[in-house]
């Protein structure tokens, strides 16, 4: 197994819960690493989703394409982020999402079966995983109130604060995606806002 | 301890955990009855949440005010749902949030505290609330994809098939502050609907 993926995702781990070796051994032989070249699929609309992924190199985005074609973005997720289809993952059923990787990528993939096993022989991982999914519902209450609030121009600009690592290194046109507006006008929020400055 | 309350949270937590006599003791020992009347304030912006509220008769909301003084509906709570400011909840920092009772209502209140020490000595609470929060993101996710890809009408339409029991005892101005439109847009959009009936 990998050493550079299996040190971040202890890591990202020990942040919430503290495992003995034999807890962190059986954790590891759960885990599966996969590659993902550049706009290759982790999982595709209409699918059953049945991995949570850890992402320890690269960018992972979930999105949706609507009747128009048009890509809208659920999420990114960096090197130490997790990403997945709850909804598929909760309900077993075939999800909404497709998942691809933005750049050349590496993920540790957890089976949904093998993270419910987990929680009955190491229950810790309940309060991990509680913990994980408290923080990303306030992130996305965030989102959601910021969405029918506020227009897109300020959200722009939280999102840039809020997350500079991603503005950095992903193409606008996926940025215009997740605030759910065109690229173009995208490009008009950000000459008005240098005008400002 | 007052009885519908209390058949009605136990009930809820039955569905995805099993408590014997004693723990169902201990629990029902941290709940505090809370009872408000029409437009009373659980939790006002500004303040710190110290509360997860289970609602057993009436009907909540927890919303935030725009510089411009509109208000925006994050989430309604009627009969068997929970309730509280996630962000103050987790972080302990004053909120962004407002919660006040739509109707005479009457609520179990879980003060955080108490929710981490329950968690500590009835671990099978971290799975109750990993669950509900995993079937909250869902639905959060949904209703995010829904604001960033679909015009109002449609998102109207969801609303009223996913919630029928709101619809019908909410008054359209707060529809409309849940959709993120004017009353006036969400009358417009309803008359349209029916026209094409």
């Amino acid at each position: 197994m990998n050493t550079p993926g299996l040190e971040l995702i202890l890591q990202n781990i020990s942040r919430f819960i503290e495992l003995n070796s034999g807890e962190i051994d059986f954790f590891v032989s759960l885990l599966k690493p996969h590659h993902l070249r550049r706009r290759q699929f982790l999982l595709q609309e209409g699918m059953v989703c049945n991995y949570t992924a850890f992402v320890y190199n690269g960018c992972l985005r979930s999105y949706s394409v609507d009747s128009n074609g048009f890509e809208h973005i659920l999420q990114f997720a960096i090197e130490d982020w997790w990403i997945g289809d709850m909804y598929s993952l909760v309900t077993r059923q075939p999800g909404f999402l497709t998942i691809d990787a933005l750049e050349e990528s590496d993920v540790l993939l957890l089976h949904r079966d093998d993270q419910l096993r987990l929680f009955n022989e190491v229950p810790k991982f309940e309060r991990f995983f509680r913990i994980l999914l408290e923080k990303s519902m306030v992130m996305h209450q965030l989102r959601l109130m910021e969405n029918i609030s506020m227009p897109a121009a300020q959200r722009y600009q939280i999102f840039a604060s809020r997350y500079p690592q991603i503005i950095a290194r992903v193409p606008q046109t996926q940025i215009a995606a997740y605030l759910g507006i065109t690229p173009e006008f995208l490009s008009k929020i950000k000459k008005d806002l240098l005008r400002k400055k």
